[in-house]
């Protein structure tokens, strides 16, 4: 059987290396950590959120975390990744973003309602720089899937930054538009509600739709 | 001067332990770790992403790090906070989700253009347990600033679940709807996509828009 991953959510009292004395007592039970979000730094209180794997129960690492000096609080929640589940990343201009999240929203909005669970997730941005750095980003967020990228003209090194993230296991549509991004982009799509919608349909396991099985790239 | 927050992506070949060593090593150099992600994790190759403001120089951080035996290469990179900034998170039902979103997203368009980060996450779902559960882990995602709660009937729980996240500093704004989410929401909006354009008015640094300066709850 394989082990459930457990939420943690910790409250230490703030001071440099609270992570390094918190996932020494994980690393101690053998704890495998696969995600970990800190959420309030501050001087007099930290509060940090941790997905672990564990070999044995998870009692005794409640308890040897709450054995901390400097642990205030130790809670046990349900996971992110649980509860938001895959992610769909929408960038470029605010006109065409909105209209792709129409279409990613309600076709996400179908297939959760059958048990899956994704989230889509937008950035408007305007620019040739801030574009590409925001698509290498997208490989820095915890649990992206696909990335649509929705513009009227795209190119340079927002390109190549496609290129790169593709080659990182990310799926990228494309908007049908001037400039070089529809050629690196895995799906070229006309209408950004399908944009939204395919999108949604390559990630969900509840669809019947694969890139592989499509005989043509652009819609 | 204030010290500048840097992000590094470490890759490191993986077992348990591999977060103990590489906060161990920025807790040595006094390094404040404000914000960690997990990117990878494969029993071959983890890479791990950091947010740190040090009190000195980066290169003898990257050095040290780079000394451990465990780690294979480090690399300087852009911030999340810097790229994706303040995060607003719009959940409910698909159709009114949709419409929420196609606010924000212009809204947030226009005042990124004017240099603020503003990224607009979205979920569509479905029942009283689940979205409870959506909005008390809203407080456990990474730079959330605003809820926007888009449905018909909402109530139970998921009013209780509004009153907590409040309490830990979150806006949350209601559709006017059915059940008892708009009475514990800080403004209840009846348009949807006036809810999104106001969401983003709220905490957006170049918008002037306060809470405490409106006459009126409802619109």
């Amino acid at each position: 059987m394989e082990n459930d991953t457990i939420g943690i959510v910790v409250e230490a009292t703030g001071s440099t290396g609270v992570l390094h004395q918190l996932t020494g007592v994980i690393a101690r039970h053998r704890g495998d950590i696969s995600s970990v979000e800190i959420l309030d730094n501050r001087p007099e209180e930290t509060r940090t959120y941790f997905e672990v794997v564990l070999p044995g129960g998870a009692e005794e690492l409640l308890d040897d975390l709450r054995a901390l000096p400097i642990v205030r609080g130790v809670e046990m929640v349900k996971t992110l990744q649980a509860i938001y589940g895959k992610r769909i990343i929408i960038m470029g201009g605010g006109a065409q973003v909105g209209q792709v999240a129409i279409g990613a929203v309600s076709e996400a909005d179908r297939h959760n309602i059958r048990g899956e669970h994704i989230s889509v997730d937008t950035i408007p941005l305007v620019g040739e720089r801030k574009l590409a750095d925001a698509v290498r980003a997208v490989a820095r967020l915890p649990r992206g899937k696909a990335l649509v990228l929705a513009g009227s003209l795209m190119g340079g090194d927002i390109e190549t930054a496609v290129r790169e993230v593709r080659n990182q296991g990310l799926v990228v549509i494309s908007l049908n538009m001037a400039g070089s991004v529809p050629d690196a982009a895995d799906l070229v799509v006309t209408d950004p509600v399908q944009a939204g919608v395919m999108a949604v349909m390559v990630v969900a396991d509840t669809a019947k739709f694969t890139l592989e099985r499509l005989k043509r790239r652009v819609f």
